[in-house]
């Protein structure tokens, strides 16, 4: 639960105690001692150790007890069986915030989890809030304050914060940090999250304002939907990048519907995220690459890019780079390249990307990118250069600096190359300009920012609901249907009326007269199809027949049905034969609704039909939908995009799909009772005809 | 034209002339002098300039004529226009290999593309090899010789050879190598490859007992097939790797069939280079990171990787990152899990990715990685960890070295990190074991490994061919179509049954009565299709009509189809209606070759219909086919994958499947005149009953 101003001192303490101070330098409670010692924290510093004696200049007091005002904040690094008893001593002392270092809880299983809850306890009791337990601790290098057991040296101070479910994670990320020369304003181990969580931590370190950028690395989110508000709170003004790991340790699970076996735990994060406005990251150099230009640019307009470089090679290689990414190669105005040629040689290639040869110097890199960013036409510039033979990469860095700092659009710069290029690297990390080694990662770090563009417009969509559903009408089919654990046909069609989704007209026979009769009523030609609870895939099980054209078929296919479904499943207890309109022709797509652990309904569409798993054309997005995040999902599709026509495929009805999609979600979003919710497939006819749900699954959760 | 011996003073010359050699420090000339002089090139070294002098303590010739033996091989490094001169006296003076590192020929346009023939017609006249021009030069580290006018230091001596289109792109290299600590062997810069190209390269640079892998920076290679010869010939003892850029500078091509739309240059470069047996990589830094692999490490049996770690994070970081990439965390035995329980504390997890703790030690490293490359179920492992608290990374990595040097096994390390693991990457680079900053990048450089094994079975195969096609017979319906350039659908069918692929019966009628007689011949009920060689896709003008069941039918269908076609292309020439059986249900697919200009023949299998450019489930293969390419084929896509069988869809017959690739590959391969084939749909009956061909199109060459 987040209740932001129980964090305070957590993030800006009065006075701190390190419960567990160690004089031997071979232990962790020496290391944290000496971390926050030399860390520069302007507070009280006190540290408390059994042994008593004195520890850099200070008394070691032997409980938390004796400790002197102000201490509001205690690191704990003792033994796990001695944790809860510290808490409590805390809580007497009046503190209300407490950083567990010490592991033993439940990442070794049912002994430490006893512990952990234990612990818990106490610290609810005491109206402790937890840091960890099983973490590194927390440090600020800009107020400063370091509360962690790593070696130093510690991060340089900076504009990214990193929150990490894995303490090891954070060492290295300092590491990285340092060595790509960009510094880091807080670092925050989760542990084992028994209180505190990554989502508690959003908001208050989204208000640091020496933060710019918030990057994260996820073993996983334990409250969804509070993770996407906290996020959805910030990135405005502070961008969040995720990297989020065990991405293949969800097993298969038993799924009644082609939704409930593809909407994986990784389609709902990567709905989530985006709903959030979270970019997340491929790679953990990628998160840190992105997490610079994020906190250091300015936003692009668009997607196009101008390229300067001295060089053939390394203009193709960026112009890959960047196409691969989704971004465009700029055009020039005539203006522009008027310009260029000014600056540049005869031989010099003026379209993007600029080639200005190998014999450009400071002043033409400096007077072509200003050129370039004047264009109207160039939303942002990658500058990218092998040391020029004729000058120093360094001098060629110094010329640019100032352009790009005057520039309202995003200029990245790829120096290539390792140790030749170190002063460029140094002039350019100064001033903030973020440089790669590489230019496959300069072009992923722009490619990042114009992803964050599109990320702002989601997060600002505001989900759709319909007022003209009959929730309590559905509320009572359900609880209908909760009694034997299954929706019927019949049900399930009137369910989705009641949310105004259409469907195939469809009645049930239970013998062959009423079949015959009922196709007559309906009119010919119907299709039959078995009606089972313990029949998901009836075509499967030869229980469809299309097209029946006459009485005489329709009673042969009711009988024919009941004989082939009870051969395939002997055990499947039949109902009868569902009689249903043959709808007109149309395309098909699949819509679908899983409810998701962590995250609620998440939703499916795509191409339907029986071979869903096979063609995989499928977009996934979060309950209850956004305009934009369902003009998304049918761009992303082929079924989306074919609606549009094809070929000899007419327009369909595309404002009847997403009022499907609309509704569904509002459907799912409404009944987590409802498991799996899938209409496979939606007939949508020509455009401004509608759009039928021929064949409807819903799975109930058991109650 | 590959004449490997007349490459032999490029890398063995017994005396090497600079033609340009400079005073002038500001110069490139005096830097190619110097570079030479510093190599420590141990044949004899000279210099020419019109201005004479001495230079490094060596008369300075005006002229290469005045030059004493032995000398074998030029440096020109003097204005465009004055090469062609120089080579004239180079081949007066018995040289018969030259480096033309200067600039001002092909690559400025019109007036140099004029001198570079001039000077190629010298070369060719005085039998004179060319490296270049517009390149900056080779060196060979372990020779040594260095003719590149590179500021130094140049590279160190290593393993990994460079071949580049790019100069740039060369001189970036050398400084990454540097950076990330390998050396190189040869590095050559390949110019405007006016004579001597990469494909010619690559013999001579395999042949290099230094060489242990070829690196290949290209933009585009001009005789594909020989280059596919080549790469095969050498990559059994030495892996080649290769970064292609310009992917997405290859405009839309006017295409007749889906094939030619779909078949661009990108696919045929990944079907080239898996025939070739090369590693094609995505990024300059992944090229760098795997040619270390590819250097240093065995082989694996397989795809099943351990993890080694010290943490949990880095652990499901490492994970993920194999699984992403297509490999498979191994299963360890009994006995494996026994010796690890024996190494580690109770707490630790034994199970792959084995996190020992925090707590590990070198010892410990040691013996666990010991006891996981035992484990006959694991075919490489990955070390990961960040510098454990208690201990120095460099002891973990010299602990670690001597278990990997032992290992038949490949193991890769990632220490992550960046400056407080110096000491461990030192150590680490010293033994030529492969380590990497970031987890992602290790599990890349595995992935490598296990596509080489990969590369190596496709290199190994033999393309299929059937001796029972009648050649003769095509050629001469070839001759016939290409009177008017265009080829019938009688003609396409002929075709494809001489090379023993079935069609649908199919036949012309040009009235109405005809198409009636026509349709009880062949059979009712009958497919009627427009014919005209005007018209590419029928059904997008109306012109097909399906399962006529009567007489009456027919003749009406006859006259609707003409009015229709008529009535949307006015201009197109009607010939008639074929009137065709109707095959009986099966799967469909696509099948089809287009010819590329650089590699001929290009094969695509798929999802057929009207649909495949929406649905893209297609994948590419190189004419003519093997067993095990048509098995990818087959594997890779959904229409692959479904002719096994799926749900209520019966396996079909997937020999007859790989029939039809084998003999269109081979019709291709006899045929390039034959621009694009392709059958769409190949209906494939149920298992054991065959296939055919219901519509095919034949795009000729103009001749």
């Amino acid at each position: 639960m987040t209740k932001p101003e129980s964090l305070v001192p957590f993030f800006n303490p009065r006075g701190v105690v390190v419960i567990g101070a160690s004089h031997d330098p071979t232990k962790l409670g020496y290391l944290l001692a000496t971390n926050l010692h030399r860390s520069g924290f302007k507070g009280a510093i006190h540290y408390v150790n059994l042994k008593g004696g004195t520890l850099l200049g200070k008394p070691v007091y032997t409980s938390v007890l004796d400790v002197p005002d102000p201490v509001d904040l205690a690191a704990i690094l003792i033994p796990a069986q001695f944790v809860a008893p510290a808490l409590r001593d805390c809580g007497q002392r009046g503190i209300q915030a407490a950083i567990i270092g010490a592991g033993g809880f439940r990442e070794i299983g049912p002994v430490g989890l006893e512990l952990e809850q234990d612990m818990l306890k106490v610290a609810a009791a005491e109206g402790i809030r937890l840091l960890g337990p099983n973490c590194i601790g927390l440090l600020d290098t800009h107020l400063p304050l370091d509360t962690t057991f790593l070696p130093p040296p510690g991060p340089t101070p900076g504009d990214v914060a990193f929150l990490s479910h894995s303490g090891a994670i954070c060492a290295a990320a300092i590491d990285w940090a340092r060595g790509q020369g960009y510094g880091i304003s807080r670092l925050i181990s989760l542990g084992n999250q028994a209180d505190v969580s990554e989502t508690d931590l959003i908001g208050p370190t989204a208000a640091d304002e020496h933060t710019r950028v918030i990057a994260l690395y996820l073993e996983g989110i334990r409250s969804g939907r509070e993770f996407i508000k906290q996020a959805r709170g910030v990135i405005k003004s502070k961008p969040i990048i995720a990297l989020k790991v065990g991405r293949f340790e969800s097993g298969r699970k038993a799924a009644a519907s082609h939704t409930g076996a593809l909407a994986g735990e990784e389609s709902a994060y990567n709905a989530a995220f985006r709903r959030a406005g979270v970019l997340r990251a491929e790679t953990s150099e990628e998160m840190f690459d992105q997490a610079r230009a994020l906190a250091w640019c300015p936003l692009p307009k668009g997607n196009r890019v101008g390229v300067l470089t001295n060089a053939g090679g390394p203009g193709v290689t960026a112009a890959d780079a960047l196409e691969a990414r989704g971004l465009k190669m700029a055009v020039f105005s005539p203006e522009t390249l008027k310009t260029l040629a000014e600056s540049l040689p005869p031989a010099a290639s003026l379209h993007n990307p600029v080639d200005m040869l190998a014999s450009a110097g400071p002043e033409q890199f400096a007077a072509c990118l200003k050129a370039m960013l004047a264009d109207p036409g160039t939303d942002s510039v990658m500058v990218i250069y092998p040391t020029p033979p004729m000058h120093s990469a360094g001098a060629v860095a110094k010329a640019l600096i100032p352009i790009i700092h005057q520039a309202e659009k995003p200029v990245v710069v790829s120096v290539m190359g390792e140790r030749l290029i170190q002063e460029a690297v140094e002039h350019l990390r100064a001033a903030r300009i973020p440089e790669y080694r590489f230019p496959e990662r300069a072009a992923a770090a722009l490619a990042a920012l114009v992803e964050r563009v599109e990320l702002l417009k989601h997060a600002a969509e505001k989900p759709l609901m319909r007022d003209d559903v009959k929730t309590e009408l559905v509320r009572e089919i359900i609880k209908t249907g909760q009694k034997d654990n299954h929706l019927t046909a019949i049900e399930t069609a009137r369910i989705l009326t009641a949310y105004g989704i259409q469907s195939a007209n469809l009645k049930l026979a239970t013998t062959e007269d009423e079949a015959a009769s009922l196709a007559e009523e309906i009119g010919l030609p119907v299709v039959l199809k078995v009606a089972s609870a313990d029949i998901s895939h009836k075509t499967d099980v030869g229980g469809v027949l299309l097209n029946l054209a006459d009485v005489k078929s329709v009673r042969g296919g009711y009988q024919n049905i009941l004989a082939q479904a009870q051969a395939a499943l002997p055990d499947a207890k039949l109902t009868g034969v569902y009689v249903q309109e043959m709808a007109p022709p149309g395309q098909e797509v699949i819509i679908g609704a899983v409810q998701d652990p962590q995250f609620g309904p998440i939703m499916m569409f795509g191409s339907g039909g029986t071979e869903v798993e096979g063609l995989k054309d499928l977009a996934f997005g979060l309950a209850p939908l956004t305009e934009l995040e369902i003009a998304t999902m049918l761009k992303r599709t082929w079924a989306g995009r074919k609606l549009g026509g094809y070929r000899n495929i007419l327009p369909a009805d595309i404002p009847e799909v997403e009022e499907v999609l609309i509704r569904l979600a509002q459907l799912a979003w409404d009944f987590p009772e409802l498991a799996e919710i899938e209409i496979n497939p939606l007939r949508v006819f020509p455009d401004g005809q509608g759009a039928a749900a021929i064949d409807v699954r819903m799975r109930l959760i058991p109650v």
